[in-house]
Order: C-alpha cells, then sequence, then structure tokens
C-alpha cells in the first residue's frame, strides 16, 4: 500500500493539489533555443579563474558564509552604477528566490500582486506559494503596457505588490520610464520591475535603475543567468532602497547564498567586459532575425531581449513538434498563435531559420 | 526624506514587523565554537577536486542546471544506505531550504506545526515566514521527550507538521526509535526528523532511516553542514517516500539547486571516508569535553552532536562576556541558565577548558 502512495494521498495543501511543476521540458537536442541561454559558454580564462577561486574558498568550506555577501552585493552595486552600493543591492539563488523572499516580506495572506499578461510565467507561481493572491491584467495586443490602463487597474485592485517586465518575457517588450513612474506613483505598495534581460535592451531603452532614487518602494531585479551566461550558477539580484534590503533580511534563510555562489559570481563580474561583448553580439543577431522574420511574412513582437515572440500560428503546437523532429527546441508559451525563440549562436540561427521556412511550408501552408 | 526611511515604513507584512534578522553573530574571533562548525577544513586534496569539478561544469554554466538533481540525489542515496535511491532523496540550499520546502507544501494559513522546546529556533522561524501557525511543547527537565508527552500533545492539537530533533540542537539528545514510531503512529500530518547532527551519535544512537519503509508520512532530513564540513557549500537534503518528493517538486523554485553546488556535494560525497574520519574524532573530543565538565562540577547534557550544552550559570550572559574577551565565542541558546559550546580541535578545547576554570572562578563564584 505504501509502495503504491501518490502525492495526493498526503495532507498537501488543498491549493496545491492537482497541479503540476514548473518547468521546460528539459531535452537534449542539437539546438536548444527555448529557455533564453546565453548560447556562449564561459571562456577557458573564465571556467580556470572560477575553479581557482573555488578552490581557494574550499579551504574554508567548514565555516559558514558571509551572510550578508557583503563582498558581492559591493561589487554587483559597482557594475549597475547609477550611485548603487552594498546597502542597496541584494543577492539570491536566482532571481526566483528574490522574487520569492520579496513576496515572503510584502506579500502574504490576504495580499495581492499584479501582473500584466502575458509575462513571466514564474510571477503567479511563486506568488502563489507564498500565499499571496494573484491579479493579471492584460496587455494591449501590440504587448504594450498602456499607463492608463495600469493604473486603472492599480487603482481598482490596490495591490500590495506589482510586477512589471522591462523587457518583457515572452513578448521582448521594453517599458517606457515615464510608464515605470506613473505606475510607482499610482501604486500603494511595492513595483518590482523585472530586469532579467535588461542587457539586452535596444539603443535609448531605459533601465528603471534611474528610478530608484524617486521611488523607496520601487525595486529592480536582475540575474546573471542572461548576459553574464552563468544560467546554472543559479545568481539574481535586485537594486532598491536599503531599507527594502532591511526588509528581505527578515524572510532570507540565514547563509541562504553559498560561500562558493558568492565567489562564482564576484568571479565572474570580474570578466564583465568579456560577457558583455558577447551579448553586444546577441543583440545584433537578435534584430537581424527580427527582420528576417518579418520579410517572411512573420508578425513579430518588438524586442529588447535575447529571445523573439512570433506568429502567427493557427496550430503553434504542430510548428513546435515539426521544429522538435528536426532537433530544435524552441518554446510554446505566451498567446496561443504565437512561438517564443531564443537568440543562439550565428549557426543555431541559420539552422533554425531554414528549418522554420521548410515547417512552414507545411505547417503555415495548412493554417492559412 | 527617502534617505531617511525605515523598514517599518515600508508596506512590510504585519506579521514580520518589529522581529529582527536571525543568525548568529558573526564574529570574527580566535576560538569560534558558537555555530557548531566543523573545526577541520577540506584537506589540500579534497578543495583542489573542488576546483577541477568546478573548473569543469564552468564550461557549461551558460545552461541551466539538471533541475532534477538527479546524480547528487543518487549519490546522497547511496551515502545514506538503508536502500534508498534518487526518487527517496531530494537536495536543497541548506536544510533550511528543505524545510521551507516542506512548509511550503504542508504547512501554510490555516495550518500548525509543531516542535518540542528547547530545540533548533529555525523551525519556528521559518514555520512563521511560511505563514504556518507554530506551538511549541517543553520537553522533560533532562531535555528528553517523553513519548506519552508527545502523543498527548499530538493528540491535542492535531498540527500538521510535527518537527522532531535527533540529535537535538542546542541540547544533542538523541531519540529513541520507539519514540519517532510512537509519534509517527500518532501524528495526523506530516513528521520531519531533523538529524542534521546524526553522523556525530554515540554508538548505539539510532537513525530515523530505518523507520522510512513504516511511515510514508515521514522525512529525515540531513545537512552536509556539519559532519562533511561543508557549513560554506550550503547543502541540504532530505530522505522519504517517493510521493513526498512529488511534492515538493510543486513548492521548489525551479532550478533551486546551482550545477556549481551540485557538483561541489556530489565531489563531497566522494570524500565520504576522509570527511567521517574527522568525525570519528570529534566524537571522541565531545565524550572528553562532557567528561571533564562533569568533573568539574558543571551540569551537562547528554550530546549524541558536536557541541555540548552545559551549566547552570545565574548569569550565563557574563560567562558568555568573559569567554569571548579572551577570544572565545560561545552560544547563549537553550534555557537561560545554560550555555552551547561547539566541540572544535583539541587546541581549541584546551583553550577553552582553561579559560572556563578561569571565567567560572569568577562567574560562577559571584552566583553561587
Amino acid at each position: 500500500m505504501s509502495e503504491s502512495l501518490r502525492v495526493d494521498d498526503l495532507p498537501l495543501r488543498d491549493d496545491l493539489r492537482g497541479r503540476s511543476p514548473y518547468g521546460a521540458p528539459q531535452l537534449d537536442v542539437p539546438v536548444a533555443l527555448n529557455t533564453n541561454e546565453n548560447p556562449y559558454p564561459p571562456s577557458q580564462r573564465l571556467s580556470e579563474a572560477l575553479g581557482r577561486a573555488v578552490a581557494d574558498v574550499a579551504a574554508g568550506l567548514n565555516r559558514y558564509p558571509d551572510r550578508d555577501a557583503t563582498r558581492l552585493r559591493s561589487d554587483l552595486a559597482g557594475y549597475l552604477g547609477h550611485g548603487l552600493d552594498a546597502s542597496r543591492v541584494w543577492a539570491a539563488n536566482g532571481s526566483n528566490e528574490v522574487l520569492q523572499q520579496l513576496l515572503q516580506a510584502f506579500g502574504g495572506p490576504g495580499r495581492l500582486a499584479m501582473g500584466f499578461d502575458p509575462s513571466y510565467s514564474m510571477h503567479p507561481v511563486i506568488t502563489r506559494v507564498s500565499n499571496t493572491e494573484w491579479v493579471s491584467v492584460p496587455r494591449a495586443d501590440d504587448f504594450t503596457l498602456r499607463p492608463e490602463d495600469a493604473v486603472a487597474a492599480i487603482t481598482r485592485h490596490q495591490p500590495d505588490i506589482v510586477f512589471l517586465t522591462s523587457p518583457n518575457n515572452p513578448t521582448g517588450t521594453a517599458l517606457a520610464l515615464e510608464t515605470i513612474d506613473e505606475i510607482a506613483r499610482a501604486a500603494p505598495g511595492m513595483v518590482v520591475v523585472d530586469e532579467a534581460y535588461a542587457e539586452f535592451r535596444r539603443e535609448g531603452a531605459p533601465s528603471a535603475l534611474s528610478l530608484l532614487p524617486h521611488h523607496p518602494r520601487l525595486v529592480v531585479t536582475r540575474t546573471m543567468s542572461k548576459a553574464f551566461a552563468m544560467a546554472g550558477a543559479r545568481i539574481g539580484y535586485l537594486a532598491a532602497h536599503p531599507a527594502v534590503i532591511d526588509a528581505l533580511q527578515l524572510v532570507r534563510l540565514p547563509y541562504h547564498l553559498s560561500a562558493v555562489t558568492q565567489v562564482v559570481a564576484a568571479t565572474a563580474v570580474e570578466f564583465t567586459d568579456e560577457l558583455l561583448s558577447a551579448v553586444k553580439q546577441l543583440r545584433d543577431e537578435r534584430d537581424a532575425l527580427v527582420d528576417w522574420l518579418r520579410r517572411h511574412g512573420f508578425t513579430v513582437a518588438d524586442s529588447d531581449a535575447n529571445f523573439v515572440l512570433f506568429g502567427e500560428f493557427d496550430d503553434r503546437g504542430a510548428v513546435f513538434q515539426h521544429l522538435l523532429d528536426q532537433g530544435i527546441l524552441v518554446r510554446e508559451v505566451g498567446p496561443p498563435q504565437w512561438l517564443r525563440v531564443t537568440v543562439g549562436t550565428p549557426a543555431e540561427m541559420s539552422t533554425f531559420r531554414q528549418t522554420l521556412l521548410d515547417v512552414t511550408g507545411t505547417a503555415r501552408g495548412a493554417a492559412d
């Protein structure tokens, strides 16, 4: 009997019953363009530096790490600029943990978080696990967020936390500073701008970091998973008023960030120039992909990120599967007639473009 | 105005107002005996192996890690024995995160967790952050847990989660298998046995792992922070029925465990024999310390851990401070007349013993 026990036989929290674990399929394919990873692995020089740094801290691993991760937070503040210092920066195991800590501090039972769909699907997932209510407000048809719509929704729902995304995942849409500013003025609680893809934005697209001095309840989250090519190292961080950092200290697990993670992240920051030069290539490749897709009759959302949302397909599942049959994994995410593709290497993009043409000769043809 | 903003000026969750961040002071002292760290650092051979392993995985850090940490969970299952495999083992960033995930899955609003005090102070902290109610039941005067007392409290409160600790922190007290078995039979919900210090237990003291086949709602948590001397690497894990692991998959943050942490932990498991030989020394040192303290008139709780709770002091704060003035940091934790000291190296213990005699010539004399 015990062997056949299933999760629903356990005294699981009621609201978790019937749910599935969140996460994209981890398939082993020749061309993985599904999770917005950076296709350029760390250089041998960086890999060796990481190995040396870890061997160094290993000699002290019997001791707990610096609970406040002070060096890393200072290094990240230096990278972000905008006059930030360690007191205004916080780091955790991926931006998911940063977001969870924000919800633990400012959300919870009887509280409400708001997002603007389509957007990053982890925001409602983490919100619900933290026992916070979630309300979703639709974006405009072109995936932009009109400030008057956002302000109206905020005025109506009075959310404790507003999640913005710039650039937005899965659409790639950046927000104007004026939009964020208007929302921050209207919001009664915290406003979190998820800037996971900030380094990929086009010339002229702003970062919300410049608004921090004006809004003590504004938080800007970042990650080393994308531009820094460190998805495997799980380092997320945020910039905010020091009082926000004090609040997170009340809910963070003590020693949440290992000495190894701290030194790996700090070492990657030392390689900023090298890592951001690959970002430049990816931005160019992204712009070329958007142009190519449009030239070939696809509808494409403007992208400030390292991925592109394109369509529209009557049966995107068929296109997804045809691509996968040829070893190319993209993502079925966002509105039902669109697909999201991560920007890979030139060779991967060439394979993708050719295969997409072959595939949509069938799939789009059948749909048109 | 913005600069002088404080945490209570933010829309913080009400139950967090007025709280302080949890965590022992991180002071730089010659003899740190306050956080139950293992005093023996990883060997040069292990440090170098960790550096090489990280340099190897670094070349793929642009990709997300194995979300299910399958190799590591399999290695940890092999270490634990008892016929366990990866489907029955789960790992996270320190046992704190393991405990938080258990509370997220089985606790939450309207649910209740129970512990037996004095015990590990993070259990109620993590419980409250997960919006779960907490009830504390006192242990007997000798810090043991009488099964009839525990069963009576469980029958009365019907807790959703029962936290047991064996050996218990801060008292060092191990639980009899029969006690755990009776509690598991009486409990309507999950029963978590925190075995962070299991490897330090004396000959004949049991592990609750052997009870797992009989109780699908029983969970045994472990850590690599203590016996494996990896406090800085933040690796906790648990063994339980596969359905429990399925439940944790519903609340874990995707990719919660970095590729670096996974390979560091797996490498440490390869060095099990080396690391556990230092545990043997620490157990002998612990037994010698208990004998010495008793010979010198102190009251000492039986210890199956790498620390000893001793007393009784009318003013433990004075003893703590006198020791600290001499560069020795112990912990003011547990009942008010007791202090907890971690077992260090023979040299550290020698310094501690001599200084304690010097100090209590004043402090105990004044108290007696």
